[in-house]
């Protein structure tokens, strides 16, 4: 095994060029091994496995930095830098993240999970070594998916008039999670079949500029020469800003790679690598399917198959029902995503009705924006995006959507913890950041009847809505409970006297099994199911306060500016004689791990409420 | 006057073409005359009169739509659709915004303020005209400056690829608010220079086309005619990725506009007009000084010179000093603005430390990771961005530099009401989505000694800090009080019992007179200049509503995850006694006019509040 002789960084330096291959093939078998038992990132990955080779055995790590856009496609790097250990608990509870990690590894110097961010990233990162007076080479490796982000143009823009060297790496494996969308897509995609390989261009503009047949014909316009250059170098687009473009090249080819890494750290500016990469090489069903292996849950080696079969409907499976019937209903009804028509449940409505669906790539400012046009222009738009990326829409959801007080849904899927993507995915601040914008509803349903019921509510009000639902299994309890949404309003599941538990849409299950521990104890419980975040239900608060000695909130979402400040203020206005518990995530970010690990660990499973509430009782 | 023929909508399309210089000169002269006097924004818009009255003429208003990007260029828009009379109350309280506004007008279907969104709202005006099988025309107007935004980028690569009319016009006159920066904006200025006008490069390229030349020459290039095209049209960046680029033409010359317009109206894709057009055209000291008369004060308008004599230093002012003191001490210390060098008060650093300064454009998404690059990279930075425009950047303070604890100073100047600009402007969010981040630290300066104190404290705290600060003159009240700034600790100015004001940066003046005129009343009043939000001091708060029957807070921001909220939250815990009144900003949007007659409305002025405080007095 190659592999074994790779126990720590710039190891690979050791390894013979010839063996390279094997070498390839090695890290190939053992991503897909672990990742079948673990789960996690296989196609991106299985597409990075050679140009992560090069750059480690072009650069010198740590010195050097390698920025990795989103940071999934990292494992080839954690390998190659001494963490092989890591990978059996690979994005488990207290095991190796599925990100780049500062605190994991002096080799990964800067910590993402968004996307688009790498090239802003690397670019401070170039202007610190500058100003130090520093001489290590920074790259961002950033894929073609990223590049439809906004930030990164915005990046790309400062990054074009360097006067020193940073390189980018554009990884372009013409997928974004699903297929890519856009122009700049489809620019690429020009590069790509234009059979203009690197060296081939090189010999045509040497021909082309010994002939100077230019400058007789052109008469008038004055950048011959420049023009020249943008007759045979695909990359003008990036050139045009004043970027240097080197490629297109073979990305499954190490030799090749460690060539042009070493070209491109020569130059005294921007230099942009144009790396043909195919997501899922090496793995049939991931080349074949990469959407389904761009996260994936365990699966059989062999088959590709998921080990673990799906049987209950996910609340994304619910908004998918709900988004087809409500487009069959009305007309108006209009979808957009941001690259993630799969994840987001909105392949169905995309089949059914295509041009009433709209993928704007990874670009959650746009979209949101868009969402407000089409509303102007007379139609109904649900976006869907998870809730840790729509942080990215905060201005966007305030100053276009909510001032005008449009209509526009939120379906916002991710809401609360998500698991083993950990700190940059969790989807704890949506309340805290939806609340502080006037004009704006939110709603959160406690099983998957009231997903369907609060989108055709929200359909009704004609003004903007935000629904948020957990990632994974819908509730499929309390399906007797199932009253009309009205606005503004809670809904009260049971009613006792003593002890009010008030919970926020993925709460309720456990808020339902509090209780009953609870009456096991002989406590007397009411449980209300909240719904509204905002307009917050104040009379039915102020009534909790009044009848029960104890009211409880509890939300996935940190404390801030969430629900059950919100209640506290309620209470404390009105001096109410029953203490309030407030039960949410703390102030903190959290890691990556199972969800009910991290419940547990954070003080927000059934067991720390239980506790919790008897301990408060005790102090009344 | 030509002008007095104009009285509503299209009415302009009644004057002889020979007169449209005639006219452009008197809505020059009527906007120089008007401004002087109100104050507005001046240079845009002296430079939008010819493309303005351009597109009144070549559209047919209401049905077709203009979205103005930004929208402070909208003045001939509202002179050319009955709103001549608006001028005398423009950007007043009650009267017309300087903004584009649904309400003011069915000629404005866009409301915008923040840069960068026209795209994208155009392109939801356009998709929803044709799923609804509309015919009108839809037009962006984006200036070169909003080009350097990361949306107006996501939304160029959504128009790519349209199969309908989309007209965006470039209206580039090589300015942001200050210099515009950046690749992209070399790139236009390379097509500025080039002399390459519109009809001369038609003549050429068909001649070109005629040669043939291409073909045995670039042997193994297949993409000869696009080549050539690249050849010979200056916008290939744009028609790259699929936007037909029609430019550049005069943006001074009304019939040269009209023919271009009603050419892209043709198309059955996204055009981009480049238009070519001089910031504060006509007005000779606007075209000296465009960065001073982009937002003008009153002003004579035979010298341009302001009519009222700044006295007081600003905010801004004191920032702009401290930076340099920070800069000379720390070699760490860099700054960094998002295209207002001028308005956040970096031009000094800029001039002394050019090295360590850096404009990346209206780019405040990059400007904040690119400030984590360098934090990681070693340095410090100080990242000055505007309250409102700061929205843009929650998730990367979020999830770049919060979590993982970087030392990032954020300056955010602008927080509070800043009154003319209106509601897409108004600084009156930070508080709460600031609080929400997890490592986030957040200060408010009671006067202009405290900001500076509090520079060089958070420079010291080497984590991620936010200090806020309001527009306009520098609180020199207090000079007196002037203690150590302390890590999450609260400052007692006046010790006494009965009622606390506890009031927050801004406010402290507020509270003091408040204090005043309760003194006068016979009222014992404690006053206790917060500094810190978060962490918020709570053991002050614990001692205060101990000793205290009524606990104010007072902060410029609204109520939902704020300050007062989080005060509440501590007394509701405690249950305490003591009453908590929350003076905060309304759940609403708050409209453009002076800041004292806003904080009359929504009931944050020192009146509104004694009487709060007084009804509150009477409860107890």
């Amino acid at each position: 095994m190659l592999l074994e002789q790779i126990q720590k960084t710039n190891d690979i330096k050791n390894i013979a060029p010839a063996d390279y291959p094997l070498l390839a093939e090695e890290i190939r078998q053992f991503l897909i091994d672990k990742i079948s038992v673990t789960g996690g990132h296989l196609g991106s990955n299985l597409g990075a496995v050679e140009l992560t080779m090069a750059l480690h055995l072009a650069l010198n790590l740590p010195e050097d930095k390698i920025v990795w856009d989103v940071g999934h496609q990292s494992y080839t790097h954690k390998l190659l830098t001494g963490r092989r250990e890591g990978f059996d608990m690979l994005r488990k509870y207290g095991g190796m993240s599925g990100f780049p990690k500062r605190k994991e590894s002096d080799c990964d110097c800067f910590d993402t999970g968004h996307s688009s961010t790498s090239i802003s990233a690397g670019l401070g990162l170039v202007r610190a070594r500058d100003i130090q007076g520093k001489k290590n080479t920074v790259i961002s490796v950033i894929g073609d998916g990223a590049l439809t982000g906004g930030m990164a143009y915005e990046a790309l823009n400062n990054a074009a008039r360097m006067e020193s060297n940073f390189i980018i790496i554009l990884n372009d494996n013409n997928m974004s999670i699903s297929e890519n969308v856009g122009g700049v897509s489809k620019y690429l995609n020009n590069i790509r079949t234009s059979n203009a390989y690197l060296d081939v261009k090189d010999n045509i503009y040497d021909a082309v500029r010994r002939t100077k047949y230019g400058d007789g014909v052109v008469t008038g316009v004055r950048r011959v020469k420049n023009s020249l250059k943008q007759l045979v170098i695909p990359g003008m687009w990036f050139e045009d800003i004043g970027i240097t473009y080197l490629g297109p090249v073979d990305g499954h080819d190490v030799n090749g790679l460690v060539r042009v890494i070493r070209e491109a750290k020569r130059r005294k500016n921007c230099v942009l690598i144009h790396v043909m990469t195919q997501k899922g090489k090496g793995y049939g069903p991931a080349e074949k399917h990469p959407a389904r292996f761009h996260g994936a849950e365990p699966f059989d080696v062999a088959t590709g198959v998921p080990l673990k079969k799906k049987t209950k409907a996910s609340y994304t499976d619910i908004f998918s029902t709900v988004m087809v019937k409500l487009a069959a209903r009305h007309e108006d009804v209009v979808a957009i995503t941001a690259a993630m028509p799969d994840g987001t449940g909105l392949k169905r409505f995309r089949s059914l009705y295509p041009g009433r669906f709209f993928d704007v790539g990874i670009a959650e400012e746009h979209a949101v924006t868009f969402a407000a046009g089409l509303a102007v222009g007379g139609l109904h738009p649900v976006v869907a995006i998870y809730s840790s990326f729509l942080q990215r829409a905060y201005d966007q959801i305030l100053h276009d959507v909510c001032l005008q007080n449009l209509p526009v849904i939120f379906a916002i899927d991710r809401a609360g913890l998500v698991g083993s993507d950990g700190e940059t995915h969790q989807g704890i601040f949506d309340l805290s950041y939806l609340s502080s914008i006037p004009n704006m509803h939110i709603m959160a349903p406690k099983n998957k009847w009231e997903l369907s019921d609060m989108m055709k509510f929200a359909y009704e009000c004609k003004c903007p809505v935000a629904i948020r639902y957990p990632r994974g299994e819908a509730y499929e309890g309390l399906q007797e409970k199932r009253t009309p949404v009205r606005m503004g309003k809670s809904e009260m599941l049971y009613e006792e006297s003593g002890i009010a538990l008030l919970a926020v849409g993925s709460m309720v299950p456990a808020a339902l099994s509090v209780r009953e521990r609870l009456k096991e104890q002989g406590e007397a419980c009411t449980l209300v199911n909240a719904r509204f975040v905002k307009p917050i239900d104040e009379e039915m608060i102020i009534r909790l306060l009044k009848n029960h000695r104890l009211l409880v909130t509890m939300e996935e979402n940190v404390a801030s500016g969430g629900f059950g400040e919100r209640v506290r203020m309620l209470a404390d206005e009105r001096k109410a004689d029953a203490r309030v518990l407030a039960i949410t995530i703390p102030d903190e970010y959290v890691e990556h791990g199972n969800v009910d690990i991290l419940k547990k660990e954070i003080g927000i499973d059934e067991d720390s409420i239980l506790e919790k509430i008897m301990k408060e009782r005790k102090r009344q």
